[in-house]
């Protein structure tokens, strides 16, 4: 194959929690050697999750990576026994927000960004949200606040730089062409 | 503050061509401790090239991470001597496709995957573009192959599951809103 990099050697430097570290020595298609580092990733799912009133529940929370406090929409890792992404969403939004969903549907899936990493992302939209009776719990080491957004105080939070992470970035123009009646994937 | 993570110690695990890998301690805000795994990764710009008859140049490559051929708009790390992110965008336009712009307007910027990893991605739009003389060259261990793509041919790309990476999955859908005219960050 044309752009094919063989993998000569794989060295694992560090297998943590959510990630792990590979470095591997490839061959590139013209016979030279480069190195390649990996950061493995579970697959992850995202939810935009929309009231009644149309407004879009958002967490926020300090991420260390960046230093600083981020406005997200729900998200996290798919579990080994989720039988899909949009199991995985569901459990997030229960988890992180306390709400369950009457409706689902897939919005869209991609690669975080994969010069060094295999993170997948699938993003699902969830509406006619209720308060589940007795929630499933936050994970141990997260704290979140739920905050929920008219759709002027989202980009509010957009220009004001609160809101900076490229799914809930995604959101906000999904949400934009919703308001506007357009149809994805076409 | 209410969300602020304490680093007590931080251990740099391998430091790489384009990641550092790193380990912090944390200390959470109700004093119990977390370990935060921790990808630094340079600033980086993406550009949205659209030649004069509309048409979008995309780059096809092989990406080691998720071990397959990836179909993405035109980007790259920024340089410690840029002075922009739009200076970054100019020369990545340059040295992946060859084409220089005429005009230049700023997009969106989001951290790639803020749950583990600082990278920061500034895009650009680029129009009117024309082939530059004497291109830079691309780097070394990149092989990349050109793709001029109609809205519609790019949107089957993205059926096809070609296309599968945040930053252009997000230009398919700009592209979408700026066929509607419709007007961003409002």
């Amino acid at each position: 194959m044309l752009f094919y990099e063989e993998t000569i050697k794989s060295t694992s430097i560090y297998k943590g929690n959510i990630t792990e570290y590979v470095v591997e020595d490839v061959k590139l298609p013209d016979g030279k050697q480069a190195k390649r580092e990996i950061v493995r990733h579970d697959s992850a799912a995202a939810v935009l999750p929309f009231t009644k009133d149309g407004e879009l529940i958002l967490v926020k929370q300090y991420r260390k990576a960046i230093d600083q406090i981020s406005i997200e929409i729900p998200a996290g890792l798919q579990d080994k026994t989720d039988k899909d992404g949009m199991e995985t969403a569901k459990r997030e939004l229960e988890e992180e927000t306390g709400y369950k969903a009457k409706k689902w549907s897939f919005v869209t899936s991609f690669y975080s960004t994969p010069g060094f990493t295999d993170e997948f992302l699938e993003i699902y939209e969830a509406t006619d949200l209720y308060l589940a009776e007795d929630p499933l719990s936050q994970d141990e080491d997260e704290n979140l606040e739920l905050i929920t957004a008219s759709y002027e105080q989202a980009w509010d939070l957009y220009h004001k730089g609160l809101l900076r992470d490229s799914k809930t970035v995604f959101a906000l123009f999904y949400w934009k062409m919703k308001k506007l009646d357009i149809k994805l994937g076409e």
